[in-house]
């Protein structure tokens, strides 16, 4: 027999999946007479908890673990990693739960470190950044069966995964994107892209190609950079010395859009007159710069605090795994947008 | 007789401090032989190793704790925060150690989880950041014996402290910021200042004062705020709507001076011809804006690496307290400072 689910013993005490998961990980909310009944059916069934934590007898944790796999120094400059973290914070906080949290070099060093926290129970649950296309730590992370919520992963086609997920359609958000600029009367259209190691920044990519090609723009194109400020200004240098310099730009990042901003007035290139610019990420520094950015806006808090939440229904039943979508991000438009030069708008 | 120091054990074993602490923590890089000698002296002596966590007998945690007592969405805004836990993750995640982070309500309720931390052994050490005038965490954490590290704190002139410190002068870096100001000209000079509760913000109030006595300015005045931009905002609404308002402002941080630009274009009032603007801190934020803003620069991502240093240099040796003085932040001029309107410079 297949190793039995919560349902399958909920179904068996007549109860349900809730009164399950209280009684099997010694939560308070259902009476002394029912948990016994319950972990007698799980007993009967051969019922073992998921999380090798668990596995071991142990207590919890009390801790989730983030590991991030970038350079440290960028980790405090980008807005959006700060406010999905302070969200993640509040809502584990709020549950006593600590933020167990490691800057490694590469995914490999990453997946030490997963395999140290579960063996050790050093964490209760895992949230993985930065997903990257064919992402190792997923399979990782499924074979230490350490409750985890990926950030941004949709669902696999192949099959159903046992990793909660979180994610915003960040296809549909660019395609948003370019359908406006495409009204204002832009036809070149260019796209300073993040990491093309990263899952999101081929969805983005590739929605901005199939945008194109149904809107006829001739002259978009994804230009892939590392996400810092330096590439994101160097690749606005080269764009704006092309003799057909795109009319709009495209930033995957806030601090790449601002930067893009500098290099057009260090060049003379006004905004929006000459070249209109869109930040991919909202944050304080697109609102007070000048010209203000047209920006996609999400509440990047309550994104923490809703991964912070999935997580802990992972933890606090290994059986449940969710898949959240989020909000598309909307565009917020501002001062750095406008119809191109001579478009007759 | 007092409970022995490493030092002492030193002394009487011949052997340098630091031989006797890779010895009494079972870290390599003394002989068996040493080892065995330095253990055999060190019981001699009835040595007990300092923190409550190695004095149940346990292996480390392998994790300093931060908690937080913040409004949550408030800590992925600031910059300097978000430099600061950088530098820290950097240096701790280079020795393997994990960063364990809490936001919490009050200080009331951080006491309480460093209680629980160290009685549980989450942690090694922790970091206590925001110091507050007569501080309840100081005696706390002496109480609990767990090696921990001040940011931003002076030693106490009551005598030697068992927490290791790391700070900067900020009182001279205050005088040299009014010094400047006053030799461009300027005598109404405005501080807004940060929460009166913090010490940083009383020595940076006091450092105003005796600056104004000794330099004969009579419009000098601090005006507390809670570091919100909002506050930051309103309260420089007040300040320029007054018949004499200032002709510059120093801010208490970069939000606060930005915010500040934008009540100052709001009004029509130019900077730095009729304003000048200064900022404590400095980050991206600074540099960008327009006019970009003068400010007082350090390197915060690397005094957090060095937070983390001092740190685990009094996990490795309980025996170490270090005071640590950083450079005094040094001021960057940018475009937000000139001298005052009619001023004849």
């Amino acid at each position: 027999m297949a190793r039995p689910t919560i349902a399958d013993i909920a179904q068996r005490a007549g109860v349900s999946t809730g009164a399950v998961s209280l009684a099997l990980n010694g939560r308070p909310g259902v009476s002394d007479a029912t948990r016994a009944r319950i972990r007698e059916v799980a007993d009967a069934m051969n019922w073992r908890p998921h999380s090798a934590a668990r596995a071991l007898g142990g207590a919890r944790a009390d801790a989730v673990g983030l590991v991030v796999a970038r350079p440290a120094r960028t980790i405090g400059v980008e807005p959006f990693f700060g406010q999905l973290t302070a969200g993640l914070q509040a809502g584990l906080s709020r549950n006593s739960v600590a933020l167990h949290l490691m800057v490694v070099e590469d995914t490999a060093a990453e997946i030490e470190v997963y395999r140290r926290w579960v063996s050790e129970r050093r964490v209760d649950g895992v949230v993985v950044v930065d997903l990257q296309v064919r992402d190792p730590r997923i399979g990782a992370l499924e074979e230490l069966a350490v409750p985890a919520v990926v950030l941004g992963g949709r669902g696999r086609r192949g099959g159903p995964s046992r990793l909660s997920r979180v994610w915003a359609d960040d296809r549909e958000a660019m395609l948003s994107l370019v359908d406006y600029l495409a009204a204002l009367g832009h036809r070149r259209i260019a796209h300073l892209a993040g990491l093309p190691a990263f899952q999101h920044t081929q969805r983005r990519m590739r929605a901005l190609r199939d945008s194109a090609k149904r809107l006829g723009l001739i002259g978009a194109v994804s230009v892939p950079t590392d996400f810092s400020d330096a590439q994101g200004a160097a690749a606005t240098r080269t764009l704006l010395s092309r003799p057909e310099r795109p009319t709009a730009i495209i930033y995957d990042s806030d601090v790449m859009a601002v930067a893009g901003l500098g290099v057009a007035a260090e060049m003379g290139v006004q905004v929006p007159r000459e070249l209109s610019v869109v930040s991919f990420d909202d944050s304080v520094l697109t609102r007070i710069v000048h010209p203000s950015v047209t920006a996609l806006s999400r509440d990047t808090f309550a994104l923490g605090e809703q991964v912070a939440r999935v997580l802990l229904d992972a933890v606090n039943d290994p059986d449940v795994v969710r898949e959240l979508r989020t909000a598309t991000p909307r565009l917020t438009v501002r001062e750095s947008t406008a119809p191109p030069l001579g478009s007759g708008h």
